[in-house]
């Protein structure tokens, strides 16, 4: 008999059914045993005869499929129950659990979590943020799509070091160097000159950082796009406040059980995010903060009190800064004026979710800030070659996933700790 | 003023509008000289006077932001022309172009295209391609979204050498061994039995295979799926069936315009694809065909000849292969019977695109399955301790992108080297 779902049980009242999933909790009385049943799309009591139970040995997380009767019995789950006629065992669980899943929280140390986190994940609040997770990262694409943004897909092994940085992996590629691409940037930017004009991937990045910190990983999915045929990086500021908007609104709608379950509202984008010079941004701090030491650019807790003293003024968790020092930014980033840059970051409750701007499109113009930056513009030629053939002025960004999505869900680190950490950089 | 699409344009008749993009072509008449200006849209002609002309130096390429009326004037690109009344260069092209993209096709070397990617992208031709291939990737992501599917991000830098196998590229991470993952097999049936029951991926893959041949790349995007509470192997290819059917139905709703610029006629999936057990082939090669050598799989040729022989008797372009011998399956293939496995491959038009087929989901079974393969399942711990605790029956399948892609475009491999191979294999 066909499988049906737990949560259409409902409208199945007076038939026979059959379920499958994974025995949750079970309660035994004198006349009935009652056995809580777990499929992906929810929990259902299920009433069993002793005599059945007794003969099965059910332990917790052992995989069945029962049919039965369902009748209206209404109980904490839900208005229904299915009277269990027949039960088979799938898998049986042979020994004892290490973790406990079925409580309303996991009680049990970072180690063990990742040691059994397959069973960890079976707790409904460590599998809501990866269905969030999910859900953002689709959101990103179905936004990008109706904006006429094609979805690429680039090479991860590279043979070019990407741009200029010493955080990268190398591998042996049958007697050659190869390096894991840290970025899709050269790629998207080739993208946009080849005349997609506007182009967007989902895909991990690697970075060879020896840092363990929750603003660093080694492997993120960087979520990058690059559109062609702007003028300022005020018009990547406004998609992006857009997208951000899309996403939010799609995680409400798409996600109301998973945000419910793991007690998060989600933030409200303002039609325009507040904006702050850089260096507007750095004399508040001076001034008012008394931070020092800083020089064109923000620590860490710069950047804290920087977006709680914009949320005080305006009521937004969101804040760009804009005109970084053109010796912050990468390469390919291009100049305004002397010394600043088209470039912004995107603060999201005190962390940098979001590193974009304009890039150079002109070969020379793109040489000159190679070689200022220390790097050999022939070992770039592929890519400097992009631009002596009509690339159009252009720009992006770039949103790393995890590190989105831990910091909407706004958990403490140590919660969760596989998806809490990640970083965006383009 | 704001930038109209030139695909728009026909509604825009009696107005002026600003539209960019590439020179793609020019004609000087006497009293004017008509540009035919390229975005991401769509083609039309621009009408100037020689005078501009004359002082813009418009060279092929060159990235234009034109101003002008639009009027009716039929040509062969359409029902309007541009008048322009002014016209900024925005990227100036200052060499002669390596290659010509705006003839009907590309005549150009393989090398030289591949050294000029972004220039050779340019004609609709090689863009159309890489349309295909992205809605093809969306089309598989929404048709599993649909069906309660997960979308799921696994690691790419892994500890255990995957599947056993001796083709996997690895690279120092911090004084460790890590390596490329060859696919997301160990990962998507962790999250089956994590709760999830049915997840995808499209992500890279990596496979140290010094081949050089246009059945094998190094890295290649995997579009992956697997799903729990199943019974059998058919129900997965009845799946795929109905995947495949939603793909084609979604490039013929969304790329028509691409597959009539590549002249290709997209196949019809028949309702039940026709299928074979693995030896049932081999014997009507053997007695039909003469073929000897076939020991437990086909090479490429039986591949083509079995696909022909079933197209000529049922039309099907498609066929199901099933029940392949353990010995050519991976440890984690469900036996079935003493030598045979509940496998599959799909082929079409005489290639894998799939290799598919329920997995081991009990962990004593595993171990054997290991040991006879001469694996020390103790080198897999973290794998295998998934299936300790209630993992439910599942199986999935993996169809690579750039085979199906070329495949189904049927283009000879000279004309399309850089999406024209790939290897399935889950």
């Amino acid at each position: 008999m066909k499988r049906t779902m737990i949560h259409s049980l409902p409208q199945e009242v007076g038939k026979t059914v059959t379920i499958s999933g994974w025995v949750h909790r079970v309660r035994k009385l004198k006349a009935v045993v009652f056995v809580i049943l777990r499929d992906r799309t929810g929990l259902v009591q299920l009433a069993l005869s002793p005599s059945l139970f007794e003969s099965l040995n059910l332990r917790l997380e052992t995989v069945i499929s029962a049919q039965g009767l369902v009748v209206e019995s209404p109980n904490k789950l839900g208005p229904i129950e299915v009277q269990v006629t027949s039960l088979q065992v799938l898998n049986q669980v042979a020994e004892d659990l290490p973790l406990q899943v079925n409580g309303s929280h996991i009680k049990a140390s970072l180690d063990t979590l990742l040691n059994h986190r397959v069973l960890a994940l079976r707790h409904e609040r460590q599998m809501a943020i990866f269905k969030v997770q999910s859900a953002l990262s689709q959101a990103f694409s179905s936004f990008l799509q109706g904006q006429g943004f094609l979805e690429i897909r680039t090479p991860k092994l590279v043979k070019e070091g990407a741009e200029g940085g010493a955080n990268v992996f190398s591998l042996d590629y049958f007697g050659q160097r190869a390096y894991l691409a840290q970025s899709p940037q050269f790629y998207k930017q080739m993208m946009v000159a080849s005349g997609a004009e506007r182009v967007f991937e989902i895909a991990p990045v690697f970075r060879a950082e020896a840092h363990s910190t929750s603003r660093h990983l080694n492997e993120y999915i960087s979520m990058d796009m690059e559109m062609g045929f702007i003028e300022s990086e005020e018009e990547l500021m406004e998609l992006e406040t857009n997208l951000l908007a899309h996403m939010i609104k799609h995680l409400n709608e798409t996600c109301t059980k998973e945000l419910a379950c793991l007690e998060v509202t989600l933030p409200k984008v303002p039609e325009a995010i507040p904006t702050l010079k850089l260096q507007e941004a750095i004399d508040i701090l001076k001034t008012q903060y008394g931070k020092r030491e800083l020089e064109g650019d923000l620590d860490p807790e710069g950047e804290k009190l920087i977006s709680e003293h914009v949320r005080k003024e305006t009521g937004s968790d969101f804040l760009f800064l804009t005109h970084y020092p053109q010796t912050k930014r990468p390469m390919y980033t291009l100049p305004c004026g002397e010394t600043e840059s088209h470039s912004f970051d995107l603060l999201f409750r005190g962390l940098e979710i979001t590193t974009g701007g304009l890039r150079i499109h002109q070969a020379a113009l793109l040489e000159e800030s190679m070689v200022k930056k220390g790097l050999n513009p022939e070992e770039y030629s592929t890519y400097v070659d992009t631009f002596r053939y009509g690339a159009p002025p252009h720009g992006g960004l770039a949103i790393g996933l995890e590190r989105l999505t831990a910091q909407l869900l706004g958990h403490p680190m140590s919660d969760r700790p596989p998806c809490s950490q990640g970083t965006a950089t383009d």
